[in-house]
């Protein structure tokens, strides 16, 4: 089976790009190892979706889903491994061992969170340590965390767990935090959040669980250690663009380079939306407007190459 | 009073504009003649914003407005007459003769019906010919109607004119019609609506109303006539931008040239989103997304020259 178009990505950019697919009656796979992307993980309720004045992140991500199943989409639970292009087509191999077949793809992936790479931080994984705020804070009801990384998901993680934890730190390596003010704000009002800046993570202890985090104040070079049980890192996202590295060019953040009225990228046929791609804001409706510009880009690409054949 | 931010117009890229805006606690006026901008005068119900498997026009422009004024927005109901710049201010003189002074300025005022330009036109204005299926389709309750243009527009206008009228023509002009597929489909499904190609409009006709309309064959040369009593126009939109005109710098179809990553115009503190500017897709969602960077830029934008004056 040749598909016309095989979406990567079951996040905004991606149900986006599928349901504008269908509608055009593109015959499309959609590849995905689970539907939402981020906004599945989001530790706060979504206020930004144009329309809608707050959501939860599953429950927006139950609407895309079901506005999507609304159309003939095929749609794969699984995880891209590698996609190669022979001959004017598109091979895409997955863990699960299948290999699909499409004519474009549309690279949907987003992003996935970004490690701080210290000791402690794999051994603790899932006893202390998490990168997923929304999934974890319960377990933390009445301890002390640490939350590493000032921006906005920093700060909404941190929120999130003050509605739990006794007492939350935001630990971030600049001399500012870059959280919007409406974060800020919000973190203020909790009153269980304590900012620390100029912070450099050294290490991550516990014993069967974490207990302790060893930190590097930058300013005055002292060490100091934090008692906490819990350790939620969310410096950043790096782009889930690794399937296709030699594929398509990409900018120094392994973002993938895309002509952004269209979303083309260097390879003729490979289109990319969403976080994965280098947009600079990484906001759901960019994503979604991203993800629908891919598909009617792809319906173009289609119709071009459909009449090429003819004139053969 | 100086604004930080004045945003033009009321429709998806407006409004999602000012949602950011005001969540970044930028201090903004919005000026609109109405709120939806042309979602407010579409024909069928919205299938494609993510989300939602289907609304009316109305009701999703309802939803935006109210997800606005959740917010502390200043919105003004007005029509922007002119906008100037004056040492690093900008001034937004209205219909009303009001003046509005902002540090940086949005242009989301969308797009206008562009007109055919042909004899008959203008006097007929209201008395059978019409730019707004949905203002007026329910006129034409078991009357014979043309439409004129065969693009998505024409198509969904046809469409829903076929719920009322007995018969609804599509003239189009070139040899192939541009309606997506799934409006095709649905204009053959009415039983109602005749396809005309190759077809140039060159008079419209009546007396009191709207009886006839004269068009070329082009493909014969010949000359026909059809008796109907409503014309509608539906040939496309042209960008509601003349109101900038010298101020910024325009591509050749009076779009606002866009950088598509930032929204940013030729001109310094100057943004552009949605159907106003050059992005190709005209999208519910796209220009949506465009709103977004606009108001993320105008954020950067701002705090960088708020650091500069205090660095003087």
């Amino acid at each position: 089976m040749l598909y016309d178009l095989i979406i990567i990505g079951g996040g905004p950019a991606g149900i986006t790009a599928g349901i504008y697919a269908a509608r055009q009656k593109i015959n499309t796979l959609l590849i995905t190892k689970g539907f939402g992307g981020q906004i599945a993980l989001k530790a706060v309720n979504i206020e930004n979706w144009p329309g809608i004045k707050e959501i939860s992140g599953l429950d927006l991500t139950k609407q895309f889903e079901q506005h999507l199943k609304k159309y003939e989409v095929l749609v794969e639970m699984d995880e891209v491994r590698k996609v190669e292009k022979i001959n004017d087509k598109f091979s895409v191999h997955t863990v699960n061992k299948n290999t699909f077949e499409g004519k474009t793809v549309i690279l949907a992936s987003g992003a996935d969170p970004r490690p701080l790479e210290i000791p402690g931080e794999k051994e603790f994984l899932g006893k202390g340590v998490s990168y997923c705020t929304v999934c974890d804070a319960a377990m933390f009801s009445k301890k002390t965390v640490a939350v590493i990384g000032g921006g906005n998901a920093g700060f909404e993680g941190a929120i999130a767990l003050a509605r739990w934890a006794e007492k939350v730190y935001i630990l971030e390596y600049g001399e500012k935090v870059s959280a919007d003010l409406e974060n800020q704000e919000k973190a203020e009002e909790s009153g269980k959040i304590e900012v620390i800046k100029n912070v450099q993570v050294k290490n991550i202890r516990g014993d069967k669980f974490v207990n302790s985090l060893i930190y590097l104040d930058r300013k005055t070079d002292k060490e100091s250690s934090l008692a906490v049980k819990g350790v939620f890192i969310e410096i950043g996202r790096q782009p889930a663009t690794s399937f296709v590295k030699g594929l398509v060019e990409f900018n120094e953040k392994d973002e993938i380079k895309v002509n952004p009225f269209s979303g083309e990228t260097s390879t003729p046929g490979l289109f990319a939306a969403g976080d994965a791609d280098n947009v600079p804001y990484k906001q759901i409706v960019v994503a979604a407007g991203e993800g629908c510009k891919a598909a009617l880009s792809v319906y173009g690409y289609l119709q071009k190459s459909g009449q090429n054949n003819k004139n053969k």
